[in-house]
C-alpha cells in the first residue's frame, strides 16, 4: 500500500494532559465528519526528544495532517512545522494568565518560511481545526466533501430566524 | 475533464490594491514552487456582491485554495471561508494605526463552524502562506512534495554558521 | 404607503443565539422609548446567504436603522454596512478568550468607504445601540425627541447626590 | 421656517487644530455629497464652558448632526453627547504615544446612557464619520439617498479586477 | 475667616454609585490620617450640567482638592480638571469588559495643559488617591504631616520579615 | 527660615539624560509659571544609592515636590515615592520598544500605600507635571494661584474658533 | 570559611505575604532539588530602606542567587539588581487588574546595564525561578548537575503518550 | 583538562544574521568584562536539526551559558532550554509588525518546568545578556568578580548630576 492510497491520516497532538478539554472539540469535529485520528501528547518543551522523533517521522508514517494545540509560549506548532512538510494547523490554547493572546502570538508569528495555520484562541478554534483538515481532505475526497458540504449546510439551517 | 484532474488552482484575493506589496510575496514563492495561481481585487467591504460570487463559485470553477489577504476589520478571509468550502489561508495585512493586531484579531477570531487558517502579520506571512498552500496541494502532488522538499532543505542549506 | 411614511422601522440582528442576553438590553432601551423593532439571528459566518439577501434587501422593505451585535471575529455589522446604504449600529459583545477587543477591533476599525458606528463592548454598548437609533430617529420624529429628551432628564434626576 | 425644514445641518468640531489634517477627510466626503457642513474647533479640555455652550445649544441651533474628532484622553465626543440629544460621531485621531487606541477606548467604552457612534482610528474614521453622517440624512432626504447609492456603486466600480 | 485658613477641605467624587466600593477605599484613608472629606456622585455623562456646576465652582467654596473615580471611558476627572485649577488625583475604576485599561488610558492621556493626577487601577489606586492627597495637604499642614510620617513608618513596620 | 517659609522648591528628576528632551518641556511650563526648580538625573537603576540618598533628605531639604521622569521599566518615581512622604509627580518617557506602554504601567500601577501621580505618556505629560506642579503649590501661595487661573484663561483664548 | 565554599545560598523576596502562595512554587522546586534556600518579605515600597540594607549586603552575606517575585509596578526585582552583582530570577507575579503584563512589563522591561531574569507570570514562573537556581549552581556542583539531569528524565518520562 | 576547569564558555546563537545589530550587544558587553564567546547562527525554524544538535551537546562541550537572542513567534531560547540543562538567557528581538510584544511573550512565557531567563527587548535586553551572564560568572570566577564591580562602579559614576 502506498502512501497515497492510505486512508486519512489526522493526529491531534498537545503539549499537556490539560490541553485535552480543549483539544477534544477537535475530535469531535473529525468523529461528526468520519475522519479517522489518533491523539497524543508531545511537550516540545518537556519532551523534546519525543517531539522530534514524532514530527521528523510523520510523513514517513503516512500522516497528512497534524493539528497541533498549545498555550503559552507555544511552541509546539511552530516546531513541528519546522520538523516536516505536512500542513500543520494550530490551536492556540488559552492561558491562565494572559487569556491565550501569548498563545496566539507564539503561534501564530512564525518567520517567512515555515507556515503554520493558526486557528482562533480555544474552544471555537478547536472545533476549527477539525473542520480545517476536513476542508484539506475533502480536496482529495469526494465523499468527504459532500459530508462538509452537507455540514455546512446543515449548519446554516440550524441557525434559528429569532434569538 | 473532472475537477479533480485539473492542475492546482490557487488564488489570491486582497481587499485593496494597496494590499498588493505583501501579498506579492505570496506570489513569489508559488512561482518559486511552480504552483500556477491568479491574482485578484475582491473587496469584502466594497464590493460585496463581487465577493459573493467569487466565494460562492470558487469550488465550482476548481479552485482548490483561496489566499486571502485583508487589513484592519479584516472581513475577506473570513467572508470568503463562510461561502466556500474550500480551504482558506489569511494573511493579516499589517494596517496604519494598530500595526496589524486588528486584523489579526478579525482574520484568526472566527468562531467555531468556519475555519481560517491564520498565517503571521504582513510579509512574512504573505511569505508562508503561498508555502502553506504548497503544503496542503504536495499532499496531492508527488513532484511538488519533492519541490517543497528541497525548498525546506535549501532553506536549511543557507542559513549560515557564524552571522 | 411610501417608504418616507410607514413606522420607524428598527431591526436588531446578532450574529448568535448566545448574543442575545446582550443585545436585549438593545431590545429594553428601544421599548422604553416606544420604538418598534424586530430581532433577527442572522449569522455572518454560519448564514451567509440569509445575510446577504438580509441587508441587500433591508433598504427596500422601508427599515431605517439596523442594529447588529456579533463578537470575535464580528463580521456581521461591516458586512451589514457593505449591503445596504442604511445606518448601521454595532454592538462589540463580549467574547469569552479576548474580552470583547477582539469583537472591537474587527467591528471599529472599518476602512473608509464603509461606515459603521461603534458602541462600547458589551450591555453598556447595546443599551447604547438602542439610544443611538432613538438619537437618528428623533430628527425624523417631534413626539420621540420629546421622549428622549425626557429620557435624559430622568437620566439625570435619577442620578443620587451621594454615594 | 421650522427647524425640520432647514438645510441639513452637520457640525464637525475638533479637539485642536492638530485635528483638522484627520478631519479635513471628513469634509471631503460631505462635500463630495453635497451636504453643507461647519467646521469648529472645541476642545473637551482646554475650552470647557465653550464646549458646554455649545453642545447645549446645539440642537436649538437646528444642527442634527455632530461630528467631534480627538485624540488621546479624548473626551470631546463623549461629553458633546452628554449635552446634547443629537446623535454624535466620534473620529478617534490617531495619538502621537499609543497609535490611537487610547482615544479609541476614550471614545467607545461610553457608559450606558450616552451614546457615541464611534469610527475607525484616523483617516479611514475620519472618512467615514462623512458617510456615516450621509446615511443618517439619507433617511430624511430622497435626492441624498440617490447621491448616496450612487456613491456606493461608482466606490465598487472603481475597485480594479486584478492588483 | 479667607479661603486660606479653612479646614483641609477634600472632596470625592465618582461616576456612578457603583463606583463607590472602590472609592470608599479613598474615604478609609483619609479617615486614618484625620482629613475630612465629602463624598458626591457627579456623573460626566449622565448630569453633565451637575458636573458644570460642581467643578466651576468648587475653588470658591473653599475645596483644595478633588479625588475623582470612574469607569470605561472615564471623562469625569479630566473634565473636572478642565473646569477648575485645583489638583485632581483619578482613581481609574476596574471595568467590566477592559479590566480597566480603558479607564486608565482615558484619564491617564490627557493632552498638555490640563493634567490630572493618575493612580493605580482600581482598589490600590483608590487607596493611593486618599495618601497622594495627604501628602499636598501635609505641605501645608505639619500636624498632618506628622501622622503621614508615622504612617509610613508604620506601615514599614507592619510588613512581616517572613511569608 | 523654616521650612514652611522656604521659597517653593520643585525638583525635577530624570533616570537619563536620554529623558531631558522631554522633561525640558516640565521645565518650560515651570518658568511660565516663575517656578523655581532644580534638575537632576537620578537612576534607580544605575545610581541607586544617589536616589537613596537624594529621595531620602529631599523633605529635610525643603523640597516640597519631586517630579520624575522615567522610561520602561521606570522604577525612579516608584522609589522616590517609597523614600519620601512628599508628593511625587511621574511622567512616563516614551520607550523605544513598546511606545511607553510600559513605562505607564511600570509607574502607574503602584501598590495600596505608596501613591505616585501619573501623567500622559511623553511631552504632554511633562508639560502636565509642571502644570500639576503649579495647582498643588498655588493651595499655598496666592500669587501663583492668580498666575495660574490666567494661564487657564489665556490658554482657552488661544483655541482657534475654526481649523 | 571563604565565601566560595559555603552552601549554595538561594534567596527568595516577596514584596508581599500575598505574594508567598506563588512564590512557594519556588520553595517546592528548590526543595526537590535539595537546593536550601531561606524566604523573606522585602517591600520594595513598603520597606525601602529594609531593601537597600538587604540587597546591598547580600553578596557580602554570602549569598549567590536572589529570586524575587513581585506584583503590579513590581520594583524589587530591579532594585534589587540595582544594589547587588548578584544573579537576580524574577517572578512576575499576576496583578489582580491587569493580569500581570504590568508585572511583566515592569520587571522586565530593564535598561541596558542593570540585567534580570524574568520568568513566566504567576505559577509557571515561579517554579521555573527554583529551577533556573539550580541551573546557575549545577555550573558549580557536579552533584546537584545530576540531580537537575534526573528531575528533567524523570519530567521527560513523566508526560502521558496520550491524553 | 575536566570540564570544571575550562575556560569560561559562553555562546551567542541567534535565529537570523538579522538578529546579529541587536546580539552585537551582548557581544560587546562580554567583550568589556572579559568574557570569551562564540557567536552562532542556529534558526529554530529553518534548521530545527542544527538546533537540536547544538543544544543537546552544548553541556557535553563544556558550555556554560546560552544566551538567545530571537523575534516574533522566538522558540530559539525555549527550545534551547528544553533541550540542554545549562542556563539559557534570552533576547526578544524586535519584531517588525508588533514591536517585540511577540517576542517577549514567545519566550517569556515557558511552562513550568523548562525556564528561561528573559531580558528586556531589544538593544537594552541583548547588553544586559552578556551583563546576566557575567553576574554568573562571577559566582566561580572571583577575578571577574572584581571587574563587574568595577563595571557596576563605573557605570554609577558616568551619570552625570545635571542633564
Amino acid at each position: 500500500m502506498t502512501k497515497d492510497t492510505v486512508l486519512h491520516r489526522v493526529e491531534i497532538i498537545m503539549g499537556s494532559q490539560s490541553d485535552w478539554p480543549t483539544m477534544e472539540k477537535t475530535a469531535v469535529e473529525l468523529e461528526k465528519l468520519e475522519i479517522p485520528y489518533k491523539a497524543l501528547v508531545v511537550s516540545a518543551h518537556r519532551t523534546p526528544h519525543r517531539l522530534y522523533k514524532y514530527a521528523s517521522k510523520a510523513a514517513d508514517r503516512g500522516i497528512q495532517i497534524i493539528i497541533a494545540g498549545a498555550g503559552g509560549a507555544a511552541h509546539l506548532p511552530g516546531m513541528t512545522a519546522a520538523l516536516t512538510h505536512l500542513p500543520v494547523i494550530a490551536v492556540p490554547v488559552k492561558s491562565s494568565t494572559l487569556s491565550g493572546v501569548d498563545s496566539l502570538f507564539s503561534i501564530c508569528q512564525m518567520p517567512g518560511g515555515v507556515p503554520v495555520a493558526t486557528m482562533s484562541i480555544g474552544d471555537a478554534g478547536a472545533r476549527n481545526a477539525g473542520l480545517y483538515a476536513a476542508r484539506i481532505l475533502a480536496l482529495m475526497d469526494p465523499a468527504l466533501e459532500e459530508r462538509l458540504m452537507k455540514y455546512i449546510t446543515d449548519q446554516a439551517d440550524s441557525v434559528p430566524l429569532t434569538p
